[in-house]
């Protein structure tokens, strides 16, 4: 990682002015990252970032992200082939999360089973209970076959 | 708010299937929602849930939110008139994060900065630094005449 991000400005002004990024890493050190398709603003998924994924998602153009659960830098896609490239990367008005415009390679798919987007369920009241029913089913590739063990 | 979400599953599988709604709040007691205008896709902001405003929102099919810098729920709108109104809600696999596809009512803005969307920067590497440039620079509203203190 060779880019490194300034300390918040002091201002909320310049907070949301255009000029130097200043991702505003939460207690966890972590910004939110939305992911949407570029061909089509599909949502695809929803991670974090610490400042090194961030960085090195800047720099190399590729999206990486942090994993909450193993606890270390995860490049999306480095098992599945998935990877995904960022056309553009924008942030929100108090930095503390980023969009990110992506192209994915390998089965276009992002969600680790195996499905085009994470968000493959609706939720609807029925007889006052919230439940949850899929409307992508398609999966683009077979998770148990792809991961051993892993999920990227 | 009279619906209540069950206890997450026990196993991995359930969580990813359709069923009852077991929303994974975190340590905080949140999730994440992305917000999208239905009509085009745009991204329009991300924001945070507890318990009570998810149950809102699916109840009363308008937008609530968990204010963390309030510190209490937040019922999108409410001051500015931008009220959004829920036209789909999803999750994703892990059922940490909930997408909501809205209708925005009143200037048809969602940042309290007035413009349409809270990404209305891009970030992009300028020797070797990473700086905000503005793309919307459209505001919708004047905020300084909508909010007195507030930004709702």
């Amino acid at each position: 990682m060779t880019i490194t991000f300034p300390p918040l400005p002091s201002s909320k002004t310049e907070l949301e002015d255009a000029g130097a990024f200043t991702p505003r890493f939460d207690e966890a050190g972590l910004v939110t990252a939305i992911v949407t398709d570029y061909s089509d603003g599909e949502l695809l998924m929803v991670a974090h970032m610490n400042a090194e994924a961030l960085a090195l998602t800047i720099e190399t153009g590729i999206a990486h992200y942090f994993s909450r659960s193993r606890n270390k830098i995860w490049k999306k896609g480095e098992t599945s082939g998935n990877l995904q490239t960022v056309v553009e990367l924008l942030t929100d008005c108090d930095q503390d999360a980023v969009w990110l415009k992506v192209r994915v390679a390998g089965h276009d798919a992002s969600c680790h089973t195996g499905r085009r987007s994470c968000f493959y369920r609706s939720v609807k009241l029925v007889d006052g209970r919230a439940m949850t029913e899929i409307v992508d089913g398609k999966r683009h590739f077979d998770p148990h076959s792809i991961y051993q063990g892993s999920g990227t």
